[in-house]
């Protein structure tokens, strides 16, 4: 059975919209029935139609579409909220307290406050609010996931995670607006690098390992002198289960074109994995030798194989990633819908309490750069 | 505007079906509209409404879709074929004659006269009849191809084709009905691995040449005594434009999960690239340094940038390449539906053509390993 | 005990000549004392003296060298001989006739005849005539020869093997006299690209397998018109022990550095080497993950042990290669002066045997490629 | 003309003294002339004349040597220090200051004011005290240097340099004796994993950049709760040329055999190298593509062309690279001796100096771990 979706923002031109709706659509589980795709109401009406939404279901604006969903029969069941950042938290809200499960564009909210108080409503209404951390879709990095979990590496003691490009290197194009508002305060916020890409490879470390980061100490640098945030950073981390983190993030690094990497050292064996070769996974256990397990090989996790779709041997990439994401929400949705427990194997999709843990990161990874490398609490106030 | 689309075979359980659907479905051009799915008719119908046909274009079978279909104003718009082999011909042709647009599987048919008789009939109804060679929809298999095209490696001297894996190199498992059909000749015909796997190699090569095998010699081993039909093949060649061809495929390559990989040497560089990286492409210039091409770079053909989705460094994959099939379908179908011509960058997809080639070329390769690799014409007598 | 060593040819501005004095003196197994190095006599003299040779033990040429050497109570254990291809026969025929171990650069004669009379002189003399197939002294690949005779990866069905680069691929450098000789007959003889480089690639599955070549089929091509002789060649065969054989090489294909790899199938298993990456060795035991063996882990076979000298994930690189093959001559004939049974793990160094055997499939391969790829016996007439 | 050399330490059994002897041997630079090899004087007399030294200089203990050596016409030119660690400073001592050059192992001293003195007594003597840092001996590590020196990649802005392993993960080999006593301070001293490791990949960061470390900050973890001294470590630094550093180094890292990299981001460029695959620099070029730059390819460094030893596409390794550091000593010493300035290419090789730096960031690192990361000056006093 298919469900109903609906999406706010990701209008015309936008890169993330296409992404979402090929996710979401990929495996036939979500039809797109009701957008507010634009802040320009008629283009979002228009270009909504245009892909295929019902006329009286292309809405000018999330208000107008709350207003239009919430009393129907056939309402969607999962509405993306892929607006800007600033919008996130009062479009999410009030669709969670409308009764309808939300999934938000990282990052989730700007300020820690907003994001307790999002947990707090997603709770309150019984409702999922899920954060589009997407890399952690990727089968293999839910097959590291399960060989932790199952104790395959014995106790993990390093986690060493990569986020670094070099697509913002250029001098001469520190001033283009697409790459300025980035290390700008005003629009950015207070953490620029850091927050837009080392925040994946925290929340792809913490999923893996299943501990939250619990301290930290960051040093920041901005190597482009007219930044004033930082396109560099190197954050120290301890976890909640003791294990020792190392986290580098750049977007100076030219020669390196995403560069999201994850290698984790427990007690019996080793792991690496590289999204730029997602489709294999580079397994050490103690004393062996080095291997590599292959996506769609016959013997993996059922959290590798849920997410897999093509034999082995043959590529699959981001939008697959992203797709069980979507997949995940999907097969969740349904069991709670038909009043079953959901399969906890669906369960790996990105909660508010992960967008949450990743703001607070974010802000005490500023506070400590700030203070020269001190170390600091990483974790949100209602999780200490 | 959406197309309406059919589906024959890919019934439940299959893996083709799949696939198919998540390539017509990834772009949101086409809607299943109809489909006959099975062998069985009541588990067609039921397996097609289950995946949202309605419930009057669930058929049986296949000729009663394409009695209930011909004559609907809103009839599907193209016709994928994915029954068994041998079915293929009677399928297409009927459909095309009813002038319907279709894709059929590989091969497109078993003897080299139907598929003569398949281009002559595509031909005299004016409708498309493509090959699902799917391997060639990935963006860097069209840059290459676009590279070659513009000159970038001066005239090919060379090209070194693979497809090579170990996956049917276990003895113990030869007895396996699962395996043991492939090599066969009752079931399987005149060729086994060179028939399944090294035609794609070798269309491959035609495509990014753009030129055609004319003439080969082959060497065919089973390396499983058990086996009547070959293994592993090595077969030479020589194309339209001058070009010397080496094209070797194996199913007992243990080690190789994959193994479909393009070398082509021209007088003033070499590509090469590989199905298991393929977001890579290596190309070095004469008397220059090895560079790395990446897809979603922003310098690329209009080829590879319309057969792209996601940003640089993020991996794409064999679902995107068979998507890139079905758009480049959808985009001609509209086009010719709108009596325009269609974009010559959306007309890579494989055409009977190329379905009557690959079909002549099997035959000229068991002729030659039968003949202790007497060189043989590799052309279909329709283009001698 | 050092052993005393002398070399005929490799003079001032050679690049053979440094390669040979790097590999016998890296383990100071040998004294550098006595050399004919040049086809000018003062040159030669002056230039050994140079490097360190006593006076009286610089020689002019390779008679007098012959004539001084042949008497004295410290005369040298063995002479290298690294001159030009013709002078090999008689070079080494004479000093094999007075008792002085040989070690001779490939091609070890020009003709299948000369070579055969090399292997009964040194049966003869009951001396040592060594050839200089110097790949096969990497670690690894001794490695897989030993996880071969194991039966680590069972019957061996099938071999591919690769010799192809592209450092003869510019058109406007063919005429070089640096390249063009190699192609001409009458400088190079029969072959140009198979002879100078596919050799290497034969010799070394040959090695690996323990198998000779049976017989064998050519397909040779000039990819520049200019040439007479091949730069391109794919030979099939068959060896002894009933494995396939695929060889592929190639001097226009551009981008390949050097391109020596090795590919073996067994039943059990796969192993890939390359020459490029020499310190890893890729295995893939059926129906297992593939598995990367690295020179100087702890548990390789005492072949592979004893050529290896630095620790675990250091490189080792061509000249401990070759310098392995002067090991195995130090080691052999100081076992032999003491009257002991040489090391079978030293015994691996390439022979008059396998030089013959090389020099045969030449021919082999130069008659079926002029004959459109009949098979012909690639074995030597005193072998078959 | 050959140079007489000596060696104390290195005796057999020990791994460093084949590396050493085959590296001075390589080029046939070294004559070895003499030796204190062992703390056991007959097994060091005994072991120096089974290696060829003459029975006179084959000494039984380094006082014995400095003796016999000091006033023979033909004595050692250079005198090489490869005894335990507390040891190099009275020995190098005393040999500079009877007029000896002099190569030591790392660490060159034990404290940062016993390495003060050895600079302070080297420049005095006016002799060399040459430190073994071997890893900067590779060919592309010398290229980048000369790239950055040049300008290639502009102001460098980031370095990103690695030493991780996993050869002292297995917690049950912790008390092994072998491993033990690298992480207690009573034998090792204030620093395990970042003085033994960490230091290499800091002194080729130095060396590449061609500037110091100015201030640092760290962050040490033991990964087995049973050692005192760190087995992980982070450093962030910062050089006297502005640039920012990041530097990581463990023993911990399953799966990782060697792992010493480095990463130079410059602001028109950024080069990556791995001394498990030393014959590739990678290099991207600002807006253009990665490259892969070939040792021994025609148009490196002259710093390069000196370092390499066989042609393209043939590896070489690290044996090479040390022989590197001891053909710099030699041209410098024979320039020197015959009252010539020494090239400034064969100047590579790392100095008191470095070895006096080294030394200083150790105990910067050490104190900044043990204030939670505070920065600290990485300088030693003499150099601030």
């Amino acid at each position: 059975m298919r469900l109903n979706w609906g999406m706010i923002g990701g209008g015309e031109g936008s890169q993330i919209g296409p992404a979402h709706r090929i996710a979401a659509g990929m495996d036939g589980l979500f039809t797109f029935a009701a957008g507010a795709l634009d802040a320009d109401p008629a283009r979002g009406r228009d270009y909504a139609r245009r892909l295929g939404v019902a006329p009286d279901r292309a809405y000018g604006d999330w208000k107008e579409m709350l207003a239009g969903e919430r009393n129907r029969p056939d309402r969607v069941e999962l509405v993306t909220v892929a607006t800007p950042n600033a919008t996130h938290y009062p479009i999410a809200k009030a669709f969670l307290e409308a009764g309808f499960h939300v999934l938000v564009e990282k990052p989730m909210t700007v300020t820690v406050a907003e994001a307790e108080d999002l947990v707090r409503t997603a709770r309150a209404a019984g409702r999922i609010c899920a954060v589009n951390y997407g890399y952690t879709g990727y089968a293999l990095v839910r097959h590291m996931k399960a060989m932790v979990a199952r104790g395959d590496i014995g106790k993990v003691r390093l986690v060493v995670a990569e986020f670094a490009h070099g697509h913002h290197a250029d001098a001469a194009d520190a001033d283009n607006p697409r790459v300025r508002w980035r290390y700008d305060p005003a629009q950015a916020g207070v953490s620029a690098q850091f927050a837009d890409c080392g925040i994946h490879a925290l929340h792809m470390a913490s999923f893996v390992l299943g501990q939250e980061a619990v301290k930290l100490q960051a040093d920041f640098a901005s190597c482009l002198p007219v930044r004033t945030l930082e396109d560099d950073a190197m954050v120290n981390l301890r976890f909640s289960g003791g294990t020792v983190g190392r986290l580098w993030t750049s977007s100076v690094a030219i020669g390196r074109q995403h560069g999201l990497t994850l290698q984790v050292f427990g007690e019996t064996g080793g792991l690496r994995w590289a999204q730029e070769q997602p489709n294999q996974l580079f397994y050490m256990p103690l004393g062996k030798r080095l291997q590599i397990i292959e996506r769609g090989e016959g013997n993996l996790s059922p959290e590798a194989d849920r997410a897999s779709r093509v034999t082995v041997g043959h590529a699959e990439g981001m939008p697959e990633a992203f797709a069980n994401i979507y997949r995940d929400l999907a097969d969740t949705i349904t069991a709670l819908n038909a009043g079953k427990t959901p399969d906890p194997a669906a369960n790996l999709f990105p909660k508010a309490e992960d967008g949450l843990r990743s703001i607070a990161a974010i802000h005490a990874a500023v506070a400590s750069a700030a203070a020269q490398g001190a170390w600091e609490d990483a974790r949100p106030p209602m999780f200490r």
